[in-house]
Formats: structure tokens, sequence, C-alpha cells
């Protein structure tokens, strides 16, 4: 397995299938069960977190923060019916990368 | 070209190209010519507004403000030495994955 | 003039004179014209520079951050129809004084 | 007693008097025991707390965050050898009042 940013996808299909579980059987559904105020709320607290780390603590400190951060903001994605891929598209198109290559697209 | 997570890793290697040039090349260079207190100020921010946004708008809203925050946090490990890999490797650890194929490495 | 902390009424009173005035007039008739939802992101954005700066500034930095942060506090509390007077009540109901002198209030 | 801004320093005085106290005695003891960066990730939760509640929430709910903020933003101030009057000091210099009447500095 190599590991890449496609951790992202499987850790985003994990978050899914914890979607409507029993809310004792894991962290992931417990948040889910909260409601979408909770989660929203978890986004900000781990945006503020890696922005505290990001001054005051090394790399190290903020690669956790940032773990946190990237977790909670995929569970907000689920909650939400939003794709990942729904993401990398707007990331993309601010790159002006069509999510089509983007040579070929210039070839016409 | 896929769209998929790797986007990720792409504009990572943007950001990058960008430290360290003219600060009126781009908003990127010129947020890391403001330096790391300016860099976390807007992960907390942007992680901030992708928390109003889930309590007050539809996915597409928080979409946007999700890909805001995804840039920032490359910033930010762009900044501080930190490789999207070592994000990944901290995610995966997490789930329990070591990075090498989890049911090879059960075999044993 | 005693400095206590009336001056966050005489604050109040002055951003209160502002609702509904030209939103080019000042800072404050601006915010009102742009809404809860902007004033609501300055306020979490004020909360979190004054994080920041309690880990990366001494007592100045963190006073004019408080300073930021009480004010638009207060432009929230009038947006929202709140009166200072209810939440220093709010802020006696949990220390235990009722708003009427408490020694009066033991004698019974 | 009258129920004004004041509760704001009856309440820091009770805050500082748990300066050093023993961490099992209080909330406010153990948040001082914890440190400041403990207590700036209050301040900034606290604030987007209240900002969430300024979207979602009616006056009752921002009166409950605002509240808990102005709490938490006291105990800072205590921990940084920060005073209120040095705060009401700088919104006065913000306001123009330097803290002598103002109708008295403008005779001369």
């Amino acid at each position: 397995m190599t590991l890449d940013a496609r951790i992202l996808e499987q850790l985003f299909a994990t978050i899914q299938g914890r979607q409507g579980a029993d809310p004792d059987s894991s962290y992931t559904a417990k948040l889910f069960a909260k409601g979408r105020k909770k989660i929203a709320q978890k986004v900000g607290e781990e945006g503020l977190e890696t922005a505290i780390a990001a001054v005051s603590e090394g790399p190290e400190g903020i690669c956790a923060e940032s773990a946190d951060l990237l977790y909670h903001l995929l569970v907000l994605w689920a909650d939400a019916g939003l794709t990942p891929e729904q993401v990398w598209a707007e990331l993309a198109r601010r790159q002006g990368i069509s999510g089509i290559d983007e040579k070929n697209s210039r070839k016409g």
C-alpha cells in the first residue's frame, strides 16, 4: 500500500460507514448522533488548536492537530452529504485544472 | 488525470514553489512573507468560517470554505517544514494502518 | 470620570446609536449593514486572535486583542437585541448573586 | 446592589483569588493549573461557540455563550497579569476618552 493523500478517501469511507451506527459503538458514531452543531463546533475547535499549535509547537504538534482537523472535516462532509470529490473539484477549479488532463484540454 | 485526493499533493508542490518568492507575485508568496503568526491566524479563521458555514449554509458553502481551509492548512505545513506524507502517516497510524499493507503485516 | 467597567455600557450605547446609520458613516454602521453572519465571524475571529496573542504576545498584545473582542461582542449583543444587563444578570446568576444586594437577601 | 458592568470587576477579583489555589478546589483553579495554552484555547473556543450561537440561536443562547466567553477572558487577563482597568483604558483610548473627563480635557 502506498501512503498518499488517498488515505483521506479511505478514512472518509470508514467515517461514512459509521453514519447511523449505535452512538456507543465509536467516537465517530457519537459525533453523528450529536448532530451538525456539535460537528461544526469540533471543526472550528480543531482549526483553533491547529492555529495555536502553529505559533507554539513544532512540526509534530502541528501534524497531530492537522490530523485531528482533517478527521473532523471529513465527518462534516459526510454529515453534509458532501463527497471528497466535490472538494477536490473545487480545489482543482481554483488551480485552473478542470479534472481533465490540463495539457490535453489546452491542445484543442 | 484522475481527480482524487492527490490534488492536495499537487497543490502542496505548487505552494512550496512559492516559498521565498516575491510577495507581490502571488497571494501564497505574500502569506509566507507575512510569517507564521499570520498563517496560523488564517488557518483558525478558515476553520471558524467552515464551522459557521456548517450551521448556516448548504453543501456548496461548506465545500467552498473547506477548500479555503485545506489550502491554508497546506501553506502552514509548508511553512512548518511538514510534509503531507507525515500527516497521512499520522492518520494511518490512528486508523491502525502502518503504511505497509495491513493484511501482510498481520501474516507474520 | 471614573474609568471602570461601565465604559462597556457607554460603548454599547454608542454602538446602538449606529444601528441603521449609513454604512459609510462608520465601521460599526458598516458591520450592522453586513448582517449577523459577518458579525458572528468577527466575534469568532477576535476570540481566535486573542487566543493566539495569549500564547505568543505579552500583556499589551492581549490587551489590544481583548479590546477588539469586547467591541465586536457588544456589536453582536446590539444586533441580537440583547442588553448588557441581561449578560451581567447571567454572570451574576452563575456567581450566585441575584442582582439584589446579596447581603440583604441573606438577612431573610 | 446595582447590577451593572462592574460585576466584571467583582468576578475578576473572585478569579484572582483562585490563582495558586488547589486545582481540585474549583474549575477556575484547575484552569490556572493547566496553564496559558489551555486558557488561550478556552478563550478561542468560547469565541467560536458565541459565533456559532450568533448564527443558530436566539438571544438567550447568545447571552449564555457571551457569559462563558467573558469569564474565560477574565481568567486570561488574570493569568497574563493584565488588569481590567488596562482594558477599559484601551477601550477609552479608542473612543477618544482619555480616562479624564473628556470635556475637561478639552477646556485647555
